[in-house]
């Protein structure tokens, strides 16, 4: 439409979930609707680019500054299970996780899996500090929550060889519930309480 | 999960199409996943946001300082069939209309329709210009391409009566195609031209 707004337009466009009508939408919301919004949503990102980062321990979403050592909030909570550990693939899933209520332990973000289709090898994956943790903390068991794909069951496997079984750990792997090809960020909180206590050894 | 990611995901949720899930995932692409397209997206907003205005003719979007006159690109398209003018209540719609192929006159956009029950009257739609083209313009026929719903009937017939008649302009209502109910901006491209093929004496 013009040169300013099509920039706008494509930039979104690429965002996930986006097509080229939503775009539109959401450009002509916050140029011409809505310019307050437009103000809140570049103060807001400006404002979490600065301050938001990662958990040097988890891999978790952190508020940079607000301690020493930049530790997230899961990392940090005492009341937290200290000897449970959930190996997760995204924050997402660790959202999901949290919104389920079902699970007081700590959590692990590879950020990925293995997929050599892909080209993402064990030294894409968060797994440096994983090697750490398991060295200095006091976990005893882990609990696998990777997809429900062949990705995510070579994933596991490779984990278990080379970072769990060294340790002697009880290892378990989501599994009942969460269906074929799933997704764990779109299953449901009864659907993730049900794979949890279906949990079977691994 | 942090304050500046909440800040961030609560203002994304206020945009139209957002749920919570949305807002958390393009949170997440933004600030870790993708940082490159947080920079491209706060550039492209703020500048979009200088740039993009209003056409004082139309109500179309224009790219402001490219011309003196801030004129759009379709009103000042010597091209166009500039005695033939379609009628939409917002930008949205005639995008659309653009993307059918199938008009090539000009447009007015109303920036919304009468509708008493939300107080939204004549003063607050884009009349004063309409106004000016009637009298300046070499108008002949207008095509009203107003939503196919109670509000888009009852401005259509505000504007005949008010705006068209005492011109003795050849007045058409877009119909065939349109769904009862149904918003002209998800309309595809065939619907719209059917509609404008069998328009209607009004």
């Amino acid at each position: 439409m013009t040169p300013s707004f099509d920039q706008l337009k494509n930039q979104l466009k690429k965002l996930p979930g986006f097509g080229v009508r939503s775009a539109e939408r959401i450009a002509l919301h916050l140029l011409l609707e809505k310019p307050q919004a437009a103000e809140d949503l570049l103060n807001a990102l400006e404002h979490a680019r600065e301050q938001v980062g990662q958990c040097p321990v988890c891999g978790n979403i952190t508020e940079r500054g607000l301690r020493e050592d930049d530790f997230c909030d899961i990392c940090l909570d005492t009341s937290r299970n200290r000897n449970l550990l959930c190996v997760v693939e995204q924050i997402p899933d660790l959202i999901s996780m949290e919104k389920s209520g079902a699970y007081r332990g700590l959590y692990h973000v590879l950020h990925g899996k293995l997929s050599p289709i892909n080209g993402i090898g064990e030294e894409d994956l968060n797994l440096v500090s994983l090697k750490k943790r398991l060295a200095e903390e006091p976990i005893e068991e882990v609990i696998l929550a990777l997809s429900n794909d062949i990705e995510g069951e070579a994933t596991c496997n490779f984990l278990k060889e080379n970072y769990f079984d060294p340790y002697n750990l009880s290892v378990t792997r989501i599994g009942f519930g969460l269906p074929s090809g799933g997704n764990l960020f779109y299953a449901d909180s009864t659907t993730l309480r049900s794979a949890l206590d279906g949990r079977r050894d691994y």
